[in-house]
């Protein structure tokens, strides 16, 4: 048993970290909330634009969450899990905030004249795992929890599949039916990036997964 | 010296590891042999398809074997090699196959109409390396045998210049004489995920002889 | 304080280290003004594939650069900086020279007919980069310089914000304007890899950034 773990038993879990996480975590949903709507008015530049700029915005402050995080862990002796931990939780969520960040500068560059409506589904599958993290995150506060937050992980693996299978669904279709190569070209690296978004999210869950573990 | 290099002088080198570096290794050659076969049904859809559903067969093989090692690593004391390159050696194997799977997932989903004789040439030189690696793996065994696995090392940085060469060549024709976009890209990219299935297998020649220069 | 630190007070910071990085510095600045001549004679195959040819020579004197780097590293019991940083230095430097190299061997696989003024921009911008980190690590010998370096960092992070503005202007009036999807798809790479070449140098400002905090 190291130190820390020691120390961590007889220290409460509701700490500043925790909240930080919090934050992070609701700035996440935002994110994703804002991406949902953005897909949807996809023929109206004007208004997609100024959404990616709203993107842009909660990427920015999730990198403030990031870089507060990693300072009070500067600051701070004893941590409610390990350190190391900590700072790939924080930059797990962020990561998934920076890959959606990402494919809608990918939108605003491209400007492809119409997303389809599996551009939609994908914006819902990254929602729903931002969701779920949002609530493991809630969770962390109590290690009783930690069946919840297993729960959690579980369901953004099966998000995450549904979200590859909607990914190779969706090339296969582009490849097949779309015979304008540089609309094709668009549409593939913006649904990619999306994708990546969702992998970003499961990659927050092998952190949480690893975190329960620990402390149970 | 370290303890466990005290150890591992004492330990007979044809252990548990050993075997389960020679399954990865036999998995590897088989998946490869497979891929020689796929690119040369590249007309016969069906039959191709299936293929490429052995191919992931044999990728959840080889994570099974990996995650056996993992097991194992952490359930042993003392082990034949550092643990660091018993991770890097597995996980450099599996990254061969996984490079294989993902070339034949884009020839899945691209659905490309023909392959070309370069196709033919690169899946012969992932051949010819997965089976050096697989002999290497066999040469572990006995320390007495460190010539013999630098010489395949050797034969695989040959084999890695070559598939450069070939992918090289193979993308300024392509750029050449391509004229339908969509083709172009169907080709590059599937071009590019099997040479980098030929870098893997280089990494594997790296950690080989990492391996032999500390235990020598 | 650790004992290399302690150490490195009474060892003056003008050695063998030191002088490899210049030599690393300047074969990155030959490089740049290599490629600033190259972007401008994109219409003549044949002097722009030699001139291709010199850029690879540069590339292959940065790794004996960093080779020797990596030895002496081995070799010294005491360094100037932390051995990670030396590490980091080295191949970032590095990394900046291959990423134009990389870009270069895209320009003549893919053979484009021809190079806009944004290529020459580019071109101007690493060139640029590079001159600051020429003219940083020259400061490295007296950590008194270290305002200097600070300010050297600082416009290396100006010149990378400038180069992402120009990648993606470039972006978006190409996928406008653009109709040839293969000549598409050649530009968007070969100016998406000299954009990395800049990155990289951002990686270098990063890493002299992080020195100079840890020796102040």
């Amino acid at each position: 048993m190291k130190l820390n773990t020691i120390f961590q038993v007889l220290v409460p879990k509701d700490n500043k970290f925790i909240s930080l996480f919090e934050k992070g975590a609701i700035n996440l949903v935002k994110t994703s909330e804002l991406l949902k709507e953005l897909v949807l008015v996809s023929d109206d530049i004007e208004k997609r634009n100024s959404m990616i700029k709203g993107i842009k915005e909660f990427e920015k402050c999730g990198d403030e969450v990031t870089h507060t995080i990693f300072d009070e862990l500067n600051k701070t002796f004893i941590t409610p899990f390990d350190r190391d931990d900590i700072q790939s939780l924080t930059s797990s969520i962020d990561d998934v905030v920076d890959g959606i960040n990402s494919a809608c500068k990918k939108i605003k560059l491209y400007n492809p004249k119409k997303l389809s409506p599996e551009f939609t589904k994908m914006a819902d599958y990254i929602y729903e795992a931002s969701v779920e993290i949002n609530r493991a995150i809630a969770d962390l506060k109590n290690i009783k929890n930690s069946p919840k937050i297993h729960e959690a992980c579980i369901n953004i693996n099966t998000i995450e599949n549904l979200a590859d299978d909607l990914n190779h669904q969706y090339l296969s279709n582009l490849f097949e039916y779309e015979k304008d190569a540089i609309e094709l070209i668009k549409m593939k690296e913006i649904m990619q990036n999306l994708e990546r978004a969702v992998d970003c999210a499961e990659n927050v869950s092998d952190v949480l997964k690893a975190i329960i573990i620990k402390n149970a």
